[in-house]
């Protein structure tokens, strides 16, 4: 249980209200009850503010008069409200030390501040800085390296000699360093081209679960420092992820690409090997990506949905369209006679 | 093996033919043996009743004449199939009581008919009820709770909280209760907010391998009882999904979206975040959904695959539509001058 | 330590230089030292011959007057490199023998020379043949079988009765076997359908990280020789796909459709289920495929990205196409009097 005032301090904000109030978890604001703190961001949802039965809203200065009750204003609620979030809800407290049915080869460095779960599997040569957990039927490969309070969460497989650095979250099914797709056709058979490389994860990565990226061909690929992925988003070999950039879940990147700082990247999104995006480009969700992008800017391609029996013309119409366009041509050009 | 009296009554048919014909298993019509059983459910495969070599098959009772040899009628050949299937197929028997590799902590309350596979990781407070099955290798974190008879085949990570029905089956792969993709933009770096929120799957719920199902962010996330998700699909924190919906492989579904009873959505299908789809949409394969639809119904996008080389010209064409439109619009209003 | 002549003796491939060279290892041609051994493959690398510090560069034989250092003249350098590669890098030796914390149950056939990792499990009946290796944390259910030379990396699930040939690479994350998405509307509730075939995979298949192979309803899903899937793929119930295929990510190909030989697939398609693809057609990336495929050759479809602002006008004529056309006609009958 923290008080109003204890809270606010935390977040760097202004109390309204009763400053030992007491509060002892957070909800949505339709959901709220009175012991619970909740927040207002987006404007949207401000009708709930006079509804709601929470005890304490985070909300921006000009929110604060529809308050019911208590509040605290922030400069950004959202934010506001994460840390809030955090604080009411800290990260399970772990004892160190290692599982007793962990399988560890003797020679990985363990930092005694560590935790390795039960069932997971430590290869030779790997190094595990100080704080990290490694939760249940991990497997870790051969000389990887999990920088410090790094938390793999459950059932993750980091393969030979991928390097991940602090404070990564990583979630279960994730896959880094599996070998990328390297094929070379000899004579009509193709065969397995040795993927040598490996993978670097910067500070501050999170990886969503059912995530998979593959180690490099020869050179490694990379994510820099902040990147944000979410659930099964594919990254293949050398693809390089610049700082801050985010990726939005069932996204697909293929190899040798490479994507710049503070790129937002929406689900479903498609984009092909060895092309360029700048920095600060968004693209929205399912957009087919087949060319570099060299301005930052918002782009997007892919049809939403409209009724199958129309949607049934127009694909129909679209099979047709050069032809269409050319009739248009010669429309046009009788017109110039 | 059965007799053709005993499948007959588990179905529901009537027998045509020796009610003492023994049966030992299930086939195709174009693969079926004299002491296999098989169906016609879709008439497009008639043609292979005059040839089978299955000793019975179950058939409507307008396509009764047509068997050679015995056949079990019934209203719904495929329904009944599947039930013949099942009991001549049954599941594996197992024997109760937890693995010795298995991890379990001690205050976890596991029901004495539950099995417990090799080498499982069972968290602090977890419920099992009877007759569930938790096979090799799943992870189950803490505070889980799984309804009787439930069946986890292998490899699946339940994370805190999570709560399972009676009756679900579970596929490898499959990851339900990772964190949800919440991230808050703190000037220019992203942080995670807390995902706070757990999962809720109801009675009779299918996952497919390699699904994800993700946490909520403060409420929970919610699959509603009946539902069937095949594999590879991604369901974003507090999506809701209602009754007797069934997805196919592939599918994304962005946060906070809640979609009706009784849909049906195909493969590859990509849905945005903060939608409502009502009960009864279809949707069909690779679809986007950008807007929330309202009306029951079938919809539809995406554009079929066609020769590469015209799929050039009409993708050129298609970047200048808004031009060709303009100039249709200048011939038209020239005509009317 | 490998010299110049050794290697390439290993890839047929005549010195240009001191046979005596000595080579520790790979890299690319902007990055070689002069230990290293480069390859120039594709020519639009080709200026960066001239400043590589490489000590050897494989490269054909129009290109080797330009190498600085030594060089192998070969008739595919990317070939080449691909064998020399391996020879420099050759696969981890691993000590044959069952790891002791392996849960493996007695009735089972593994060979001596195989290697069973920690945290495996192993179901009844499974037979593991010569050199196979299986990586930490798979899980192998019963009467499993798996050719010779295959690698299991680690955390791989194989259900029951499912055949791997030999020479199989299989990444983490893999499921192969789980149940086909077979379910059937009974009276408005949806009931799962017995999966009774199984999945067979021939020799020399690789299988990328999180791909889903599914067994089949009643007959067996096939995975033919000499197939290569990459990361994330699915494939449904009772596919069939032609020997030498290849499919990049995060494709979706849906129940019982068959794939021919030698086609290439790329990234993201969806193929529709119940469809035939003949041999060698090629789909590039995000086709979506609602037909069979007859005729050889390159098909495609799906949109490229443009500025936001652009694809919001595109996609309003889009809904507008089939009235567009129409007009067209009419201004074509107005001139036609």
């Amino acid at each position: 249980v923290w008080t109003l005032s204890q809270i606010a301090q935390h977040i760097d904000g202004i109390v309204q209200g009763d400053e030992l109030y007491e509060i002892a978890s957070v909800a949505t604001l339709q959901n709220a009850q009175n012991k619970q703190l909740s927040f207002l961001s987006n404007k949207k949802y401000r009708k709930y503010l006079a509804e709601t039965g929470a005890g304490v809203v985070i909300v921006s200065r000009d929110m604060a008069p529809d308050v019911p009750m208590h509040a605290i204003i922030v400069d950004d609620p959202y934010i506001a409200y994460a840390k809030a979030a955090r604080l009411l809800n800290p990260e399970k407290a772990r004892n160190a030390g290692i599982h007793p049915s962990a399988s560890v080869v003797s020679d990985s460095t363990i930092h005694p501040t560590a935790y390795i779960g039960p069932q997971v599997v430590i290869g030779a040569g790997v190094t595990i800085a100080e704080n990290v957990m490694i939760g249940p039927a991990c497997v870790i490969l051969d000389n990887v390296s999990i920088g410090e309070d790094s938390r793999l969460i459950a059932n993750i497989t980091l393969c030979d000699n991928v390097r991940i650095g602090k404070r990564a979250i990583i979630h279960p099914g994730v896959v880094i360093g599996a070998d990328g797709f390297g094929i070379a056709n000899d004579h009509g058979k193709w065969i397995h081209v040795p993927q040598i490389g490996s993978v670097q994860i910067g500070d501050d990565v999170d990886v969503g679960a059912n995530t998979t990226i593959d180690r490099g061909a020869i050179d490694d690929t990379i994510i820099a420092n902040g990147v944000k992925l979410d659930n099964q988003i594919q990254v293949g070999h050398n693809v390089e992820i610049g700082e801050n950039t985010v990726i939005a879940g069932c996204v697909g990147i293929a190899g040798s690409t490479i994507i710049g700082k503070n790129c937002i990247i929406g689900g479903g999104v498609g984009i092909g090997g060895h092309l360029e995006l700048t920095d600060s480009v968004m693209l929205t969700g399912m957009t087919m990506v087949t060319k570099s992008i060299k301005q930052a800017g918002s782009y997007s391609s892919g049809i939403p949905a409209e009724e199958t029996h129309h949607w049934h013309k127009n694909v129909i119409r679209y099979r047709q369209m050069d032809k269409l366009a050319e009739r248009v041509k010669q429309l046009e050009d009788l017109k110039k006679k």
